[in-house]
């Protein structure tokens, strides 16, 4: 490829006018005049991810770990090569830079893996007394798991209340240090709001908790689509991230965590090849990460899943992912925040947020927004978007908002059927200016 | 269609010289030299299936239950379909046949729902010196759950073992007098065993433990690819299976309860759209299933389980399916039987047998026969099947046996070619007669 050609081709993926990527799409493609502002829900598959699931059943399907044959060979080889490309794409490596595959445990969504960690870790780390503490932007399934680990253990569970007197919605150094002390055993954060858009600060609270001998859980799942992530530079102890969120398929979450922890939980399922061996009265269990594997694992879905991370690091470059974002995010909060009568939950500043905006149409319920949204082709989202203890927090009505969320595959167009429909959800319900 | 035409293909399906199914699988039809004989542990997929998969990544993808749109609208529709459709097909209807498709709960494998009622139900049933039965033929995922809630619980793990004495293999009236009694809150048992093949005596077991006011659990794994299946006059209270194992996708399993036992248990995991609603310190569980559905689920996989279950019950027919299964299984049985040197484990009665067929060739390894005969393009399996305990209690030599499993899409060139190599096999290793 000449330099020119290079050139030209970067300039492109970053001109959001038009997306170029939306004809790897193959709903996008076929909806043209579809704004799918819902990404951080769950977002659009490229053809590459569809036709890796499909070679899968097509070429590979047999049970991995299971048989001797070489399509199980295959399946087994295919797992173990995703586990790998996982382990190095998020930074779970050793000094010489060697993926630590054996850390990397599939799920079934990232709430499984939190679940798992909430049930199977916090026991070992949490005794009467003990706090955990969380944010008070978590998604429910960053923050129940944590209530029932904590009620078990007669712990104590603690909020992190971000600071939004400078409207910049961050956790402070002043509330890591109130809340973030010896009898913090575990800290469980969101690395990326799923409502305020907001970036945690990762890498503080994993020294707070470090300091103490505590552990640090981060749930990725709304970072994995939009940044590079270095488990080992951010601290954690335990990352959490789904497929589907990161353009792969349905039904696979990832549970990376550090190899001495992974070692000393128990699993949480039990059956399947997940023994080293069984009696009748008792069994011994095999090592991570089938340990917590029980059952039939979606080799599809796996395989499908490193088909996912090679399009979003090798065909689009996750760089150009988050440049698109940014330029995005900006141009929609530039057309928000100029529109009369919105609300905005959350910060202003574009670059303070990644891929979330979440706000109101003032005096219209967030549901009758979507839906009338809908009727124009525009997908957002309405609800509680489960964090109901942040809406409750921030005092929203009917503990509901709107949000409108960006993926590298969208452009300017989305962004303004966006703002046509804003106007003319205003103008039907007599709040135009 | 005439009659004449309907005659033919009848007579065409139940034609085990040659498949005419098999160029519904796309694997099979890409490769017509294999014999695919381990369908036990995973079935290929139709095409109808694969397509079921992308179609809903390519119009329907959106994240169900989540969001107000049209997408996601039609992707909460067609989970709520597939419920529908399989507490039908499995006989979870009220009186008056209308389904009950809140029974219907998915999980990632038939091993998650039986952690899921061992987890969740059996706390609730058990106190100590209770006991659970099980069968010395479970599959670990049916046996170690209990291992573990027994031992939680305080409760005692009894087994039941089939009577060999007669060939039959079958549990015998006095063997469930013999263990089932009074103290017997749940018993637990393989429809179908995935090593023996025997189908278990389950409405037998039903009313015995019925009639201490104890509970069934059914692993309907090996059953649901083979027969029809109605849960009612089964006399279950719980009845499992996996998706992928009856010709659907990979990651999903089934788990049915009758409503009032569900809507007793607690979730096993929590987060996303299990809640009513959610407090910085409580959470209130939405009703079953969604309940026990905590996080995004596959809703592609469960759309493409809904194709599986439509294809087998609709156009193969589960009458043809099994008829010609049974065709097949006798087949396989007169020449194996007939072959020296091989020992059958479980019944040489081609009629007591269902899917699998267990067996060793005489001083060879398992793991042996299975490689030779993958070389020759003959899936089968060769291990523990998951069933250790069965295989220590009948004396296996390395806890290891071979098993070749048999589906409607099979036919007698599949058996031939087994046949052919198990003589190769012989040959190679000088046992030959």
């Amino acid at each position: 490829m000449s330099e020119a050609t290079i050139e030209r081709m970067a300039a492109d993926a970053l001109d959001i006018a038009a997306s170029p990527f939306k004809k790897d799409f193959p709903l996008l493609a076929a909806n043209p005049n579809l704004a799918f502002l819902d990404s951080a829900a769950t977002a659009q598959r490229p053809k590459s991810v569809l036709d890796a699931q499909r070679r899968f059943y097509e070429t590979m399907n047999a049970n991995p770990l299971r048989g001797l044959y070489s399509l199980s060979v295959e399946a087994t080889k295919a797992i173990a090569d995703v586990r790998t490309s996982i382990a190095r794409r998020i930074g779970a490596v050793d000094e010489a830079g060697a993926p630590h595959a054996d850390e990397v445990v599939f799920t079934r969504n990232a709430s499984e893996s939190l679940n798992l960690v909430a049930k199977c870790f916090a026991p070992c780390a949490l005794k009467p007394g003990d706090e955990v503490a969380i944010t008070i932007m978590e998604h429910h399934s960053n923050l129940i798991p944590w209530q029932q680990a904590c009620a078990q253990a007669g712990a104590k569970l603690v909020y992190l209340h971000p600071d939004h007197t400078d409207g910049a919605w961050r956790i402070s150094d002043d509330e890591i240090r109130a809340k973030v002390g010896p009898r913090t055993r575990i800290v469980a954060v969101g690395h990326v709001s799923n409502v305020l858009g907001v970036e945690n600060p990762v890498r503080k609270l994993a020294r707070a908790v470090h300091a103490n001998g505590g552990y640090l859980v981060v749930d990725g799942a709304q970072s994995v689509p939009h940044m590079a992530v270095d488990v080992r530079e951010l601290g954690a102890d335990f990352f959490v991230f789904s497929a589907h969120k990161a353009f792969g398929p349905l039904g696979i979450g990832v549970l990376w965590g550090r190899g001495e922890l992974l070692e000393r939980m128990p699993p949480l399922l039990t059956g399947g090849e997940m023994i080293d061996s069984v009696t009748q009265q008792d069994a011994v269990w095999a090592p991570a990460p089938e340990k917590f594997e029980a059952g039939t694992q979606d080799a599809a879905g796996i395989f499908a899943t490193g088909a996912a991370l090679e399009y979003l690091n090798e065909t689009v470059g996750i760089q150009t992912a988050a440049a698109r974002e940014a330029a995005l995010m900006a141009y929609a909060m530039e057309r928000l925040l100029a529109l009369p009568g919105i609300d905005i939950l959350g910060p202003h500043d574009h670059r303070a947020r990644h891929g979330a905006i979440a706000f109101n149409v003032r005096g219209v319920h967030p549901h009758d927004v979507a839906s009338i949204l809908d009727a124009r082709d525009v997908c957002i989202r309405a609800g509680h978007h489960c964090a109901q203890p942040l809406l409750a927090w921030m005092g929203a009505e009917n503990l509901a908002c709107c949000r409108a969320s960006i993926a590298f595959y969208n452009d300017k167009a989305d962004i303004d059927a966006l703002i046509d429909g804003l106007e003319y959800v205003k103008q039907l319900f007599g709040r135009g200016e």
